[in-house]
């Protein structure tokens, strides 16, 4: 999985029927000090996760397996809200420090 | 998924039976300021995008999850046009403004 | 997919049981100028191309959806023989101007 | 696979309910010198790996092929735990090492 | 497949026990002038190939198509031994030559 921060939303009117009600997010990639990496990846919500919240995306056919995504043509999903980090012994990151 | 804009198309008469009548859809990969940044794609298209459309595009066995690709030896789908993204409560790119 | 030239073949005599009998093809991978962009991919040939041939590759789990690969240990194939291909109403390549 | 060393650990209280109970771990991917490339994975857990160990990772649908992983939403898992290896005929790294 | 040299091996002891008995190894990969371009990867030996030979390795779900990795959470795999490979033409590297 990668991290990311929740940056926006793709609206997006016409698409695949299976897709009809899922939410697009786009989720900039994180490195481990919580810094932008300059990459970021469009995925499907399956965790209710908001703009701003800092998330675990999964990719590929793993992106499919949960109620969200299951038989969806979707390659990335939000899996998990990330509460904290922290790398040998330190914190580097907490939910409310943002 | 990745965002794109429709460059193109790519026309292969010889090509695996399960593919015939399957439209290739040169597609450029774009920013989240909607830039180019040199990477393509070819993708198979589901949902009836254009050339100039700002699309979706899934990749790997996702990209079968849509009626025109499914069981089809294709790694790369169309499968959602762009109407608009926002970016930090910004909207970054929006259809008509091109 | 990606667009490729096939430049040339590989032999392996030892190889999965499950291989004999296909051929192993080097692409050069190019970009939409038709120039090569220096990475390569050893694909199993699906659709019968030649050296010197203009081809669109699927990678992963989608190489496999073809007659020549199907339920076999191979990670990328030709699946179609490009003759040409345009970007943004002009003609970028074309089979026999090469 | 990647080899990798553990450096951390994320939590993730609000995921999937499938994950409950998994364990997710920061990997930092190593060169063959065993000397940190700035790359990092999230992954699930499956040997009982404690930070600071060495590690292999498998991503992708291979990821999910352990009992911590079978049919959720990961598309990476820890599933060796390294002791040494060796290039050329030299040992590069060796668990008691460091 | 990319094409790699076997540089070594990795020992695991504490593994996933579906991977007992399997073979590590590791695995430079080559350009085309059969030179190292500083990326490896660990695969799982399918064929037999010793420290110094020049393979084919196939990655992702294809990787599991062998009786080495059938249903087991290995990511790479090598699935040939290559005895030379030409571009355009010209012998680029041959088995005896090195």
């Amino acid at each position: 999985m990668q991290i990311g921060r929740v940056a926006g939303t793709v609206v997006a009117t016409a698409k695949e029927p299976s897709l009809d009600g899922r939410k697009f997010l786009v989720v900039r990639i994180l490195d481990l000090d919580a810094k932008e990496t300059g990459a970021y990846v469009v995925a499907v919500d399956a965790v209710g996760a908001g703009v701003g919240e800092v998330v675990l995306v999964a990719s590929g056919s793993s992106g499919r397996l949960t109620e969200a995504t299951r038989d969806r043509p979707s390659d990335a999903v939000i899996m998990a809200i990330v509460d904290s980090w922290d790398i040998d012994g330190t914190t580097k990151w907490r939910k409310h420090d943002g």
